[in-house]
């Protein structure tokens, strides 16, 4: 088998290179080692970048987004029993972000890959990526029962953090960069009407908590709980009256109860893999890099990775010039790095650390104090969360 | 010995609000336990806010500021070999900061005291304060040879960190917050020009540095050096090569050396205690705050809690109402955790700590690219620069 551009992986990386290597007139294959129900149902992050939005609109892949998908203009942080919100048209000249769930994002680009895109090999699993520093790069995989091998121009490992591409990379031509947090978030499906039109985000002295929405309907809420907690040992009136507790106002906010439909329990982790290229295998998304979903970035991170990607060959293509694909790593790791570092500030900012000192605790406050009362501060976020620019 | 407010301490807190209560008309008395030769060779900061600046003025003591003292629009930070310069006046809306030293700003505040203020003793050692939470609080202390007694409707503590004011609100009434940080600074004066003609922030991997003046002749240059560094195991030509190192630029800037003529080492410690009044005591400055010296706060924080007291006591005095003298911890507070919060932030961005890792080194460049690239992130900056507001 052969193409220009392997693709491994059908997560939201994979499947928009796709889209866009199509609408550039150059063809690609998406190999996927799960099955399509199982990438449809997978559950991620649901917070859409104005930039991510844009993108898939200009993909073709807009339409039950721009029906179905929630635009948000701010965000409420509360602190101290106090609201307060940040108003993202208003701080940042006119974006805000939008909430559609990461799984229905696939839904839509797998559909329209299948009605007008190239081959995309659900239960084909890569096994190897080969020759990468050669003009020939190879992927192996298993389809069907049998081994074969895509050959191609180019590589674009989409398989996340524990696929087979960032392997193929030497470790002398390597370098990682990592965090971890000694705290995770535990996650719950509610069938109740989100009890606020906006997310909200608690910092309290009993840990974080956050507030979000799959659907008018569906409500998403957020826990900090211990590393390595099983999300089976909290009880769903436990769960509720946490919530309460870490959501609590002086103005008598209350939060809606419903039906849990489902539990689960999220580790927190940075991670960056330098450089995002080696030879003609290229890496994007969670296979490069991860960011603890404070900030809401992973998805939106992924998404620029390929816009770079197919940016850069679509250049190579037309007028012969490398530049951009030599340039694909640098100018991914520029916007990777400040999305670590606001993830890493949003995180430290609003979660309560085991062995957080009474002065941590304090500025923590103080910095709530200073985004709540400086439009400097809160604009600073407010871009950030909203997006960086596309390289 | 009686007085309307007994003021423990004549470095530049004690001695600003002596003068701030003289024009009000409310009498006081200083005791400064040092003589007058010790108090005005002090080397302490050099960087006056804007809001400083006027209160000096209004009180006075701005004449010889005003034709002696560096104004400073700017700060260049240093980073990976570049250089980004903040416009102070262009993001703030034309603030400022003085680059004059607190040992001038003392000498200042003692000449006009002896000539025209209430009493200032020297080598008068309080030993302790009585009866805070009476109406009539006491200062012991002994001068010239003797036990005296201060009887005062207010005593206020401007003593430092080590002075006997704080050690008067019993511990049930009190709580700390801390922190230390694994290094301080080799601080340096030399005989030569300085090289720039703004305050240089260095972040280097072999640590950070500043460059900072204490006149148009004389350079006053840092080196961060780990905790417990004896200056003199820093030989000249040492420093100068390590200064170099760490101020190296891909444009060739060039580093002036000079003789050195005095070094020493600064330990770094953020400390808050709160509440900072306690009855009829009251905590100014050093007495009840401690910041590391990166955001160059400590005297401004210090002015600030003195013009809050002399606000409040004027207005008890004009309307009988102590509204504002009960507010002056929460008021003073206010201001102090934002300084807080900014000499911490601006300590972590700058030095390196000796347990950093990789993930961190890179959050500290994106953050500096951040400051560099987005004016929200650099106006915040300019504003916690130039100064909170007085309260």
């Amino acid at each position: 088998m052969r193409t220009t551009v392997g693709i491994i992986g059908a997560g939201p990386a994979g499947l928009l290179l796709a889209r866009l290597l199509h609408g550039a007139g150059i063809d690609s294959v998406v190999l996927e080692s799960r099955d399509r129900a199982y990438v449809e149902r997978r559950q991620r992050a649901g917070i859409l970048e104005q930039g991510t939005v844009d993108v898939l609109r200009a993909a073709g892949a807009g339409e039950r987004m721009d029906r179905e998908g929630l635009r948000h203009d701010g965000i409420e942080l509360r602190f101290d029993r106090k609201r307060h919100r940040v108003d993202f048209p208003a701080l940042t000249g006119g974006r805000s972000v939008m909430v559609y769930a990461q799984t229905e994002v696939c839904k839509d680009l797998i559909a329209l890959q299948l009605e007008e895109g190239g081959p995309l090999l659900f239960e084909a699993e890569a096994l190897a990526v080969e020759g990468a520093d050669t003009d020939r790069p190879r992927v192996r995989f298993r389809h069907e029962g049998a081994e074969d091998v895509l050959e191609c121009d180019y590589v674009v490992g989409c398989d996340g953090f524990w696929g087979v591409a960032r392997k193929a990379i030497p470790a002398e031509a390597t370098r990682v960069f990592e965090r971890t947090y000694p705290f995770g978030w535990l996650g719950v499906l509610a069938d109740v009407p989100p009890s606020h039109d906006e997310l909200v985000y608690a910092r309290h002295d009993r840990g974080f908590a956050l507030l979000s929405m799959r659907s008018p309907s569906v409500s998403r809420l957020y826990l900090q709980v211990p590393e390595g907690t099983d999300a089976e040992a909290w009880g769903d009136e436990e769960i509720w009256a946490e919530l309460e507790r870490r959501f609590e106002t002086a103005d008598g906010w209350t939060l809606q109860r419903g039906p849990i439909t489902q539990k689960s329990v999220t580790p927190m982790r940075s991670f960056v893999h330098e450089p995002m290229r080696y030879g003609r295998l290229f890496l994007a998304g969670d296979a490069a890099h991860i960011v603890p979903p404070t900030g809401a970035k992973g998805l939106n991170l992924a998404v620029g990775d390929v816009v770079t990607f197919a940016r850069a060959l679509a250049h190579e293509r037309r007028t012969g010039s490398a530049d951009l694909l030599d340039a694909y790593s640098a100018t991914c790791l520029g916007r990777v790095w400040q999305a670590e570092r606001f993830s890493y500030d949003m995180t430290t900012l609003l979660h309560r650390a085991p062995d957080a000192t009474p002065f941590e605790d304090r500025l923590q406050l103080a910095r709530l104090e200073r985004i709540a009362s400086s439009r400097a501060a809160e604009t600073d976020l407010a871009e950030a969360y909203t997006g960086f620019p596309f390289g």
